[in-house]
C-alpha cells in the first residue's frame, strides 16, 4: 500500500512540508532509508543524515530549523519519535486488520466457536468449546486445547501451545512457541526415593492487554488458578510457574523465572535472568535487578539486587568492596604485623 | 461425569458424613469452591472456610472436629491431602483413558507403528520406523523422528519435537514445546578463526516414569547417548547438554543447564537457574542451590551454592559476611589509624 | 548403507589393515561398538577396549602400535579422530542429500518459490512470497512468514518459527522450536503506569554458516535489522534480543542472554547462563564466563567474569578472598583487641 504525505500528516496532524503527493510504502532509520521509506529525525546528532538521506518522506520536530536543503518531504509535528511510533502502530493494525479467513487444513473441533473477522492459519488446532473473540488472529501450528477461550482482538503467534481450561482476555498477545497451561512442577517425594506426581488440575487466567514474548513457559495451578494480570508484559524465555499471580502492568524481562505461589504486585520491574524463590511476595512497585536471586519477600516500592538479593544500595556497596578485597586482606596482613611488632618491642 | 459422594468415599476409603447421593464434577480449593466442586480441609487455618463453602463435598480428617454446621457433604479420612491427591489422580486417569483414535490429518509414515488406544492428535508426525506402544497419547503437532521408539503409558504433549533414533521408556510425560534429540553444540575451531561443526550422531535414551518439563532442550551425544534415566524429573526450560547423564529420582528445576559430558547421580537435586559446567560428576544425593554455578565435581550428599558454588553452610557464612565488607573494611581504617598513631607516639 | 573398509579408506586417505571387504553402516564408541560398526582409537588409555571391541573397523593412528591381535579390521590414517570426524559427517551429509520431495499437508503460499534438490515436510508453511534456495532441508511443523529469504543448503528443523521479512543465508541450520523474528520487547511507559506496546517493524537478518540451538529466540529490531553474522554459532535456549549484532565466527553457550542494541564483535565467546546488558560494546575476542552479568562494555581481547562481570583474574582472586571473608572477619576481630590492649597498656 502506498500512504501520500498528505494522508499522513493527516494521521499524525503534522505539517507538511515539500511535496504533499509524494508516497511511502515502508519505514526506515534516517542513516539508512531509500525512496518510498517514510523516516523521521529525532535525535539531534543525526541531524547530518537529513541532508542525504534517500527517504521520500522524514517527520521532524516542529521546531527543529533546516541547516540546508532537503531532497525528502517534511512533516512537522510537536514531537517527532512519538508521531513516527503513532505510524507504525497504524500501520500494523492495517497489516493485522487485513489478515483474515481460515487457511486450510486447519482442525476445528465441532463445539470450537469464533467471532467475526478472524485469520485462523493453516495447522492450528481449535480443541472442543474453545471459543475465541471476534478479531483473533491465530497463526499457524497453534494449539488450542478444550475449553480455553479466547477474548477480542488476541494475536496468537505461530506454534503457541495453549493447554486446556485457559482463559485469555482481550488484547492480548502472544509470541511463538510459548506455552501456557502446562503441568506445574509438583512430586510428592516417596520411602523409596522415587517422585510421585501430584495431579495439576487448575488453569492460567489471563487478563487484558497481556503480552508474553516467545518460548516462555506459564504452568498451569495444581488447584485454582495461575493468574497474569491485565497490562502485564512478559519476555521471551520466562518461567512462571504454577500458581505465580503476577500484578497489573508488571514487566519482567527475558529469561527471569518465578516459583511456585508467588505473588508479585502491580508495576513491578523484574530484570532478565533473575529467579524468584516460591511462596513469596513482592509488593507494588518493587524492583528486581537483572540476575538477581530473590529468596525473601520485597516491601512495595524497594529495589534489590545480588544473589541471593538485598537492598539494591546496601548490595552495590558491598560488591564494590568485594572487588577490593585481595587489597584488604593485604592491608590486613600489614596491620597483623604492625601490632606484633608493637607487641614484641612492648616486652 | 457426575461422582457421587458414595463412590469417592469407595475410592478414597472414607466415611460419608450428610448426604451421600450428592454428585460433583469438578475440583476447587475451600475458599473458592462452587456447587458441583469437591474440596478438601488438612490445614486448620482454613477451618474457617468450611462453615462458608459453597463446595458440595469436602474431604476432612477423620480426627477433625466440628465446631458448627455445615452444608457440604463431608467425607472422613486418615489423612485428607492424601485422599485429595489420590482422587486428582484418578480423575486425570480417567480423562486421559478416554481419549484415542487418530485424529486428522496426521502424518503416519507407513514403516510406523503403534500399539492399542493410542490418540493421535491432528498434524502430529510420524516418521519411519517409529514404534509407539501401547496407551500413548500423542498430542497434535508432535514430531517423532524416524526410528525413534516411545514405550507404553507415555503422554507427549503438543508440539513436542523429538529427533530420530530416539529412545524413550515407559509412563514418561514430556511437555510441550520441548525438543528431544537436537544436535549437541560442538565445534573445532579453525585455523582461521571460523568453526567446524562436528557431527552429532549420537542419540538419546530416556527411562521410565521420567518427566520433562515445557520447552526444555536435552540434545543428542555426539556419538553414544544422552542418558535421561528412570524416575527422573525435569522442569520446563532446562538445557541438557550432549552425553550428559541424569541419574534415577533426580530432580532439576527450570532454568538450570547442564554441559556436555557431566554425569549426574541418583536422588539428586538441583535448584533452578543453576548452570554445571561439562565432564565433572555429582555424586548420589547431591544437592545444588538455586543460581549455582557448579565447575567441580561434588561428592555424594554434598550441598553447594553460589556462582562459583562451594559447600553450603561455608557459602552461606562467606555470604553473610560480604553484606557487612563496607562495616568491615571501615574497622580496618580505623585500626590502621591508631596503629599509625601508637607507632608514632613510640618514636 | 553399507561402506566396506576400502570405500572409506579412501574417503579419508588411509591405508586398510585386514580384511578390506568388512562393511559397516553405523558409528560407536569403542567400548560399545558392536558388528557392522566402525570407531576409532585416538586417546592411549582406550587402547585395551581395541583388543576386545565387536566394532568390524576401527580407525587408528598410523603410528601407532598393536601390542596384541584384534579382530576388527583397522584403518590407518594421520590424525585417528580427524578421519572419523570427517567420516560422521560426510555419511549425515549423504544422509541429507537423500531427504528431498514435499510431503503432504504441507502449505506453500501461491507466491512462494524453493529451489532443486529441497525437502518440505509435512505440515511445514511457506508464506507469501517466501524464497527458499536449492538443497534446504525444512522439516515439518516448520513456520516460514511472508517475505522471508533462505539461502542455499540450510536446514531448518521441526517446529522453528520464522517471522515475516526474515533474512537468511547459505548453509544455515537452526534446531527445532527456536523463534527468529518474535517483536522485540518494547514498551513506553504512560502517565497511568501502563505500558504502550512500540511497534517493532525491523527484521532479522542472519549470514551465512550461522547455527542456532533448540528452542533459542531471536527478535527482530524495533527498525532497521537484528543482526547475526556468517560463521556465529548460538546453543540452545538463547535469547538475543532486538536490535542487537552478533558477530562473525562469535559463539554463544545455552542460556545467555543479550539485551537490546548490544554490538557483539567477532570472534567473542560467551559462556552458558551470561546476561549482557543493553546499549553496550563487546569488542573482537572478547571472552565472557558462564553465568557473568555484563553491565559495561569489554574491551577486544578482554576476559570477565562475574556478576556484575568485570576483569576475569581480579574477578577470580576476589571471588578466593571472598571464601576466607569470615576468616578475615576474625583476624580483624583479634586485631581490634590486641590494639585496644595496646592502648589501654598506654596510659
Amino acid at each position: 500500500m502506498q500512504f501520500p504525505a498528505a494522508q499522513i500528516a493527516l494521521i499524525v496532524n503534522g505539517r507538511v512540508e515539500g511535496d504533499s503527493q509524494v508516497s511511502v510504502s515502508s519505514f526506515g532509520k534516517i542513516e539508512e532509508a531509500g525512496q518510498g521509506q517514510l523516516s523521521f529525525l529525532a535525535n539531534p546528532k543525526y541531524e547530518d543524515f537529513l541532508y542525504t538521506t534517500a527517504a521520500s518522506i522524514v517527520i521532524v520536530n516542529e521546531s527543529f530549523e533546516l541547516k540546508q536543503a532537503v531532497n525528502a518531504t517534511l512533516i512537522r509535528v510537536p514531537d517527532a519519535y512519538t508521531a513516527f511510533a503513532t505510524l507504525l502502530g497504524k500501520y500494523q493494525e492495517i497489516m493485522q486488520q487485513q489478515l483474515t479467513g481460515i487457511q486450510q487444513p486447519a482442525y476445528i473441533a465441532g463445539t470450537a466457536s469464533y467471532g467475526d473477522n478472524v485469520f485462523i492459519g493453516a495447522f492450528a488446532y481449535l480443541g472442543e468449546n474453545v471459543k475465541l473473540g471476534k478479531n483473533c488472529k491465530i497463526y499457524p501450528h497453534v494449539f488450542i486445547g478444550n475449553n480455553t477461550t479466547v477474548g477480542d482482538h488476541c494475536i496468537i503467534h505461530p506454534g503457541v501451545k495453549i493447554y486446556h481450561d485457559t482463559q485469555i482476555g482481550n488484547q492480548v498477545i502472544i509470541h511463538a512457541g510459548s506455552v501456557i497451561g502446562s503441568d506445574g512442577f509438583g512430586f510428592a517425594p516417596q520411602a523409596d526415593g522415587s517422585f510421585k506426581k501430584v495431579p495439576q488440575i487448575g488453569n492460567v487466567v489471563i487478563g487484558d492487554q497481556v503480552e508474553i514474548g516467545a518460548n516462555a513457559t506459564i504452568d498451569r495451578a495444581t488447584i485454582g488458578s495461575t493468574l497474569i494480570k491485565s497490562g502485564a508484559k512478559l519476555d521471551n524465555l520466562i518461567q512462571v510457574a504454577h500458581n505465580v499471580e503476577v500484578g497489573h502492568s508488571t514487566v519482567i524481562a527475558a529469561q527471569a523465572g518465578i516459583s511456585g505461589s508467588t505473588k508479585i504486585g502491580n508495576g513491578v520491574m523484574i530484570g532478565g535472568q533473575a529467579g524468584i524463590v516460591g511462596h513469596i511476595q513482592l509488593g507494588d512497585g518493587a524492583k528486581v535487578n537483572a540476575q538477581s536471586g530473590v529468596s525473601k519477600s520485597i516491601e512495595a516500592g524497594k529495589a534489590v539486587t545480588g544473589s541471593p538479593a538485598y537492598d539494591y544500595t546496601a548490595a552495590l556497596r558491598s560488591q564494590a568492596a568485594a572487588r577490593k578485597l585481595p587489597e584488604l586482606e593485604k592491608r590486613v596482613k600489614e596491620l597483623e604485623a604492625l601490632v606484633k611488632q608493637l607487641l614484641s618491642e612492648k616486652v
